[in-house]
C-alpha cells in the first residue's frame, strides 16, 4: 500500500479548533471542489453541489443555521454539500460529455436516462437516498484531497438544513447533506477517536 | 497538494471489467475495512457493516440480487456496505473506548448518547439518512485506500436491497447502502467520466 493515502486516511481527525489568522485562495477552494467532483455517483448523476462558505458575513449566517458552532467562523471555509433530488432529471446532460468524449453512443445515453427515470420519478425515498450517497461520496473525496494539501477538515451534521436553505437561497431539490469545514487546525485538536475492531464489522462469506 | 492522492482520486475508475484470475488475501479484506471505517461519522456513531463477499457460492447469490451484473462473479471481491438504522442505540457502546483512552470523560459520553437519541428515536427518515451518510463516507474510503494498493473498485447502486438482505440473512437494522466491488481490473475498462466544470456546482460566498 502507497504509505501516503493510508496515512492520511489513518491521520485525519474531525477538526474543531482552527487558527483563524490564515486564509485559503479561491484557487484552493476550486481545487478541491474539482477533486471532489471526481467522486463516483450513479449513473454519473454528478447530483451534487457546494456552497463554498468564505466571507465573514456568510459565515455568521451559516453558524446561525448550525446551531452557533463557533468553527465555522474560524474556519477558512465551510463548504454546505448539497445532494440534488429528482437528479434524472439532469442526467441527458450530464452525461452529453461522455457521448462527445466517445466513451459511449448516444443510445446508451438515452437507456440510462430512461433507467435513472423509471427507478426515481415518484419515488422521493430514492431520491433522498440518492443526494444522501452522492452527496456523502463527494464529501469524503474533499475531505482526503484536503489533506493531501496539508489541509484539515471537519464534516459536521449538526444544522438544520432548512434553515441553510433560507440563509442561502437555496434551490428546493438542493438537499443540505453535510457541511465541512476546511483550512488550518489549531494546535489543541481532538485526537481521532478510537474505533471497533474489524472483526466487529466485517464477515467474510 | 501530494501527488499521490490527487493521482489516485484524478484516476480512479469505476471497474466494470475483472481479471479473475488473481485471488486476494483475508488481510487485505480485513486492512480495506480497518482503513474504511477510519471515514468519520456524527458522533462517532460507526453505524456500518460490511460483509465481504467472496466464495463463488456467495458471490452467485449476490449477483442474483444484483440484477445478475455479471462482475460480482469476476471481481476478487464485493463488499455490501450496509449503514446501520437506529444507530442511537449502539452509540454507548461505540464511544466507550474514547473515554477509556481518556479523549473525553463519561459525562461527555451521556450527553451525546442522550442528543443523538433525542435527534434519532422516532426518526426513522433521520435513520435512513445518517445511514447513507455513514455508510457512504465509509465506502469512499474504502475505494481510495483500495487505490492505494493498486487495486481497482466498483461502486454499485443498482441492487434489490430486500434481495440482499434475505440472501444474506442481515440483521433488519442493516440497511445496504452500496455494493463495492473489488480487486484486479482487466483491460478493457471505460475511462473516468468527464464530470461538469467546477462553476456549474460551486458557489462561493
Amino acid at each position: 500500500m502507497s504509505d501516503s493515502i493510508k496515512t492520511l486516511i489513518e491521520s485525519r481527525v474531525s477538526t474543531g479548533l482552527y487558527d483563524s489568522s490564515h486564509t485559503l485562495s479561491d484557487d484552493v477552494v476550486n481545487e478541491l471542489v474539482r477533486l471532489a467532483t471526481r467522486a463516483p455517483s450513479a449513473y454519473n448523476l454528478q447530483n451534487w453541489r457546494f456552497i463554498a462558505v468564505r466571507s465573514a458575513q456568510a459565515k455568521a449566517r451559516l453558524k446561525s443555521a448550525a446551531y452557533d458552532q463557533p468553527q465555522i467562523m474560524d474556519a477558512q471555509v465551510t463548504f454546505i454539500v448539497c445532494g440534488r433530488l429528482a437528479a434524472h432529471e439532469g442526467l441527458a446532460e450530464a452525461l452529453q460529455p461522455s457521448v462527445d468524449a466517445g466513451i459511449f453512443d448516444q443510445a446508451m445515453l438515452e437507456g440510462w436516462v430512461a433507467a435513472a427515470a423509471a427507478g426515481h420519478e415518484n419515488n422521493p425515498n430514492k431520491q433522498r437516498d440518492e443526494a444522501f450517497r452522492s452527496a456523502s461520496l463527494a464529501a469524503m473525496t474533499l475531505m482526503l484531497a484536503a489533506e493531501g494539501m496539508g489541509l484539515s477538515t471537519g464534516p459536521m451534521s449538526g444544522f438544520d438544513p432548512l434553515a441553510v436553505s433560507e440563509a442561502f437561497g437555496l434551490d428546493e431539490k438542493d438537499l443540505p447533506v453535510m457541511l465541512i469545514t476546511a483550512g488550518y487546525a489549531a494546535d489543541e485538536n481532538w485526537p481521532q477517536k478510537p474505533r471497533k475492531p474489524v472483526e466487529q464489522v466485517l464477515e467474510i462469506v
